[in-house]
């Protein structure tokens, strides 16, 4: 029933995979060479030999030709046509690469059980011949990530296509532990692959060619083969080979048992307390592909390696799949292109295509400039000395007062020390050095599901101000903004954002030189999710009272343009909730309004490597006009605007849009309409299984909005609430009897599983049983 | 003479590299159809054909085959030989590369003046089919980086290898502007390709196969071969190509030409005035290679790009060359393998692995544990946080008083906000808003050739307590630290250094938490080179008198091994010095001591993409354990260890100790070597030049260490520092009448010129001629 082939790995059976470099280069005639010496040397092993998909006379079938010059193995064909041709012609309907992916994992894991022994799985043709569906074998067989054995091409030409086919399978995360060609004395292809392959780490067997056919005499014919064979199988080429295969399984095997222990010996991790950490609880990632880590399992059975669903989503980036071939390429074509090209005052394709895709497909008119950064907190450093000293400038402080900001409680936007005075005091920051919290912070209404039934919900002692809690039909209704603008919550919202920021200010003398927002939900602070008509009418209340801001002396400044900041700067870091995170775009259009500043990261990249746009308006981006180069921005890492992550994002930023165009989402947007009116709102978990959750005894609330689902536990008194989530994450990463271990993270007392952008809803519809499993 | 050949484009001359996805695909027959094309459809055009080295009989030769049945174009054979194998197996004494690069670029520039036209350059075999000298031809041409024609395979297997030679092509920068193959109705190979390329970017032509060869009669052979090319270069299929080549290459140049307008409209350009920036002033880059940009130029000629010598090392980041092969295909492997895995926790190969080789390779003892982040300045941060609580932890500190940093005058940490606290106010950090310095910071001597003559410097308000100014007979002497520290100046500057201290902490009452600095060169400060004994006496005086930094009240703690910290944490940030920028993997033993906590970036990576690490003691580490989480580091970025930052880093850290262990910088080593003496210091710069150097008129003094070169520029008065750098930056990017044009960079009054480290003598000898001209 699962959706998802993990990777192969088992202490007794040694599984390779035999790819070609091309067409007829020997695949068959070196897995027949290595069955026999494997069998031969290991006589209390197996040997097994496997061709999922074969074309051409059945009586030159691959697996014929093993089993008739390997004795005593195990050899099989799935599926067998007539035709010579390439796999993906020879059939209308074929079945599913899954189907067939299945099929061998099935073969793998029952061989493992059977006895100790070898494994070949050989492929057809060359590493990107296609498969029935038409998709690449390279591509097709990645899931497994068994290692690789490639047949170089000894011909002319074949120096040529032997390396190409290696880097094809090298950037997919293929391991070729080993390269078998003929000898040919002419061309000495197996001189110079033997040469490169050993700088990459490959180690070469080179082989006579076998003898050539003579058809008028095909007994002769075979028992010239039989010698051949023979002659191979015990060589010491082979012998060397079988030696080498043996060793690196052992070794990769040993390296992936000492890992943990390692780790926890020379890795400092983030946001963790080591004192609590035993090697045990490290989990070892030995690779990823799609929406799964493939992690060592050194439990009961044989299989050593499980899957593990990343359900963080690699700490909110992931969006594009693990080893996403698309992203590989184009962050190899940048490097090779360019490397890194200094930015300071030069220009490259992709950091500008990236600047200009994000700037017209944001549809924000106010912003019209793009910076880069590293990472979400180095770009929410770079919005805040935006925002500030525009303010400065605007409002003529000269002093060296500080002007703080304007936030939300439970905010967060970053580790390094600029941001974290961002936020209120809070678990993150309050032991670390030097961290003053700069600024104030409006508690807020929450948005939640409740029993079946959406609230929003007033803090307790925001209810004398705010009202008190309301329940809604729908999600939607929450986000019809211009309805709830004119009733009573926004009438209460209104005056009480202008009243405290007016005591604030004008009478406890503070400053502020910046709002700052995430829109929507805030996530490092505990996945809240915030009444967006609050959000939305904090940015109004801002706009449309620049004198609440300026010193009581100086007359507000008339905006040139409607595009022009009034008020405060408005920045919305959008880090983790923006590209479709949340279902769109940009949450931006959730609140109905456009900020001044927005940062992105995370999903920029879609979830393969760092960089961060701080994005600004023209207004902003005046402020650091001068005459003196100490009034420019002083800001700009070395790695500044890199080509491959800008390549990189670019690509993302262009598949998830594609993705939307294309009506990627359709299905679970679906699940998410109100019969006839546009769907305002909708996430990759269904609503159904959100309502399950919501009347779970545990579970205090729960809300889901695009690829993340939170959901939020009873915690009975201070401090349990560690406990409950610890257990719910426990019983989703053990996940006994199922087909995948999930890892998750918690916040406090709320836990949240995100999806990609990319995830199946087969795959989600199997998570929400595993979720409503683990609850 | 120049050591290096620029990637070539013409305004008037079309340029296209065909290469094959494997030998016999149709190269020089779709060569011949499209210069048949060209020739009949552009009639006032000239079209040249190139084949720089042939195998096989001479009267089957490529290039007579063109010229035979494409008449009226200009045909060339740069080198024949008779054996029909690959090329580097056919002479014993292959031309190098260079030269044969030397005679394309050549021709390229002659054709381009001669006319308007079009150029094919038909190489040999598949892509990486080796040259003469036995290299990937996909590498020997990439300095060229010419638009690409892929010739597929239309045989069996051809899929496969159409598209791994595609990937090569890719992964190496190129842009695949059209492929073209044969049709085959059996294999249907076209039919597959075309929808592949179509998503690739690239156009695809099919064209039915040339009619076989009938031996007995090559009249007739000849006859139907010149119907067949006169049928297909009047074909519609190769007509939509040639209109399709000739926009692609408009585009290009058009792109080209708006970028720098485009650049300036939409990029907020890192630590620059943009009130200062023009269109004019932006470089635009299309690519680079080794220690090249390939600079858009608008200037005067045909030619539209030149080559200009990334003398900033792309802001000091770059190691082992632009678009460096071994670098991409580690980044994506790791890619293809993992993607991005969350690292809070898990453990994956390459962060392992180069937490191992960083700690076992920089022999520190006292570090033990790696703490990832993704760039120098989030780096410092994470060292600052370690270091501050790891002092208030052992102090007892519990009030909320704050402990400052000590660090030298002209330190540079990096631009957020936190480290940015670390430095006293400059130019950089006095005009951000929340600046604060937060320390204290030593003026020192400073180390610099004079006329000649090497010299420790002491600053005029100095004098008095260290003594005057010193001249050595070599660097090396310098860096006798055993010897200095017992004369005059190291006990002058011991005295100095703790009376400092004393003074400021017992009777100024000021806190301190950590001793930061980089070690011998502070670089963004000013290109200051540090008198060493004065680093080292800093640390060994920080750490002999713990008494000093703990209050009065409680007696000094007794470190429980001699690896524990005492004093203050010692911090080095070796962003910029370490990894042999200096000449020496760590400058850490320049000083002759160990920090406790060091930071590494910029090369660490070799100049691809941004990763740092942070490695700390047990010491330090240990004040982070508690029995609550918010009592360990606080600090993680999403993209925390990414798998192909790690991967990339392992791969150049490894390369740069093999570069150093095989060798690499002996001949650079030579030239700074004192007879019969050990080479203590050493640069890539000779010291000849840099004797001649500090002996003009306008320079006030020189040094030079490892890859860096720094120029301090005389200064007649105030505000004019700046005008003598930039007419220097100006001599040496327009360098009129030079091969090649330089990128470089001023802090001040000083400019600087860096090489990588794997820039040749050659080019180096060269950049030195070219700085002495421009002074």
């Amino acid at each position: 029933m699962a959706p998802f082939l993990g990777s192969q790995l088992s202490r007794s059976l040694r599984s390779f995979q035999v790819y070609g470099a091309n067409t007829d280069v020997g695949k068959t005639i070196f897995s027949t060479i290595l069955c026999n010496a494997f069998r031969n040397q290991r006589k209390n092993e197996k040997v097994w030999y496997l061709k999922p998909v074969s074309t051409g006379a059945l009586q030159d079938a691959d697996d014929r030709h093993v089993a008739k010059f390997a004795k005593g193995i195990e050899t099989e064909c799935l599926m067998q046509f007539k035709e010579p041709v390439s796999p993906h012609l020879v059939t209308a309907k074929p079945p599913s690469d899954e189907t067939i992916l299945r099929a061998i994992c099935d073969r793998i894991q029952k061989y493992a059980k059977t006895s100790a022994g070898t494994f070949f799985l050989e492929t057809a043709g060359g590493v990107h011949s296609p498969t029935l569906s038409g998709h690449s074998q390279a591509d097709l067989y990645r899931p497994l990530r068994l290692p690789v054995l490639l047949i170089a091409d000894s011909r002319l030409g074949g120096i040529s296509s032997s390396i190409s086919a290696f880097e094809s399978l090298n950037m997919r995360g293929y391991d070729v532990e080993g390269v078998l060609l003929f000898k040919n004395d002419y061309y000495r292809n197996d001189v110079y692959l033997k040469e490169y392959f050993a700088k990459h780490g490959s180690k070469t067997g080179i082989f006579p060619p076998p003898p050539s056919k003579n058809h008028e005499d095909s007994t002769a014919d075979q028992e010239a083969m039989s010698s051949y064979y023979a002659t191979q199988s015990s060589s010491n080429e082979v012998l060397d080979m079988l030696h080498h295969l043996e060793s690196r399984h052992t070794e990769r095997i040993m390296k992936l048992e000492k890992m943990s222990e390692e780790a926890h010996k020379y890795i400092w991790y983030p946001f963790m307390q080591h004192q609590d950490l035993s090697p045990n609880s490290i989990t070892v990632i030995d690779s990823a592909h799609g929406d799964f880590f493939q992690t060592y399992s050194s439990g009961k059975g044989d299989s050593l390696l499980a899957p593990m669903f990343d359900g963080s989503a690699s700490w909110w980036t992931q969006g594009l799949g693990h080893g996403n071939t698309t992203l590989t390429l184009s962050a190899a074509y940048a490097s090779g292109r360019y490397g890194h090209v200094m930015f300071a005052g030069t220009i490259h394709e992709p950091a500008l295509s990236l600047a200009k895709l994000l700037l017209s497909s944001l549809q924000n008119p106010r912003l019209t400039r793009v910076f880069y950064s590293d990472n979400g907190s180095t770009g929410c450093e770079v919005a805040v000395k935006m925002a500030l000293k525009a303010s400065r400038v605007r409002y003529g402080w000269n002093d060296r007062e500080e002007a703080g900001i304007i936030g939300l409680k439970g905010s967060y936007h970053g580790d390094t020390l600029g941001v974290m005075d961002c936020s209120e005091p809070c678990d993150y920051n309050k032991e670390v050095d030097w961290y003053k919290g700069r600024g104030w912070w409006f508690d807020f209404p929450k948005v939640m599901m409740r029993e079946g039934r959406w609230v929003v919900e007033v803090p307790e002692d925001l209810k004398e101000a705010l009202g008190g809690s309301v329940e809604f039909g729908s999600l939607a209704e929450i986000f019809d903004l211009e309805k709830r603008k004119g009733e009573e919550a926004g009438k209460r919202y209104e005056k009480y954002i202008y009243n405290t920021l007016e005591r604030l200010i004008k009478k406890e003398g503070r400053r502020f030189g910046a709002v700052m927002m995430e829109p929507v939900v805030l996530g490092a602070g505990g996945m809240l999710f915030a009444d967006p008509l609050f959000q939305s009418i904090l940015v109004s209340v801002t706009r449309s009272n620049p004198s609440l801001f300026s010193p009581t002396d100086i007359p507000p400044i008339t905006p040139s343009s409607e595009l022009t900041w009034t008020g405060l700067p408005i920045i919305f870091d959008e880090v983790f909730t923006g590209l479709y995170r949340l279902g769109r775009l940009t949450p931006s259009s959730f609140l109905q309004t456009h900020p001044d500043i927005s940062v992105h990261a995370k999903l920029l990249t879609g979830g393969l490597l760092p960089l961060s746009t701080t994005l600004a308006s023209d207004s902003i981006f005046e402020a650091f006009l001068g005459e003196e180069k100490k009034d420019a921005l002083m800001h700009g890492h070395s790695y500044t605007a890199h080509a491959v992550g800008c390549s990189v994002a670019e690509t993302s930023v262009k598949s998830l849009i594609e993705l939307d165009n294309a009506g990627g989402w359709e299905e679970a947007k679906k699940n998410w309409s109100v019969k006839g009116e546009e769907i305002v709102v909708w996430s990759s978990w269904s609503q159904t299984f959100i309502t399950q959750i919501s009347n779970l005894p545990n579970v205090e609330g729960v809300w889901a909005l695009g690829s993340v689902l939170a959901i939020h536990l009873k915690t009975s008194r201070a401090g349990y609430s560690s406990t409950a989530a610890n257990t719910f994450l426990e019983n989703l990463r053990d996940n006994a009897g199922r087909d995948w271990k999930v890892h998750a993270r918690a916040l406090g007392s709320v836990a949240y599983v995100m999806t990609s952008q990319t995830s199946t809803r087969e795959t989600v519809a199997h998570m929400e049983a595993v979720v409503l499993g683990a609850l």
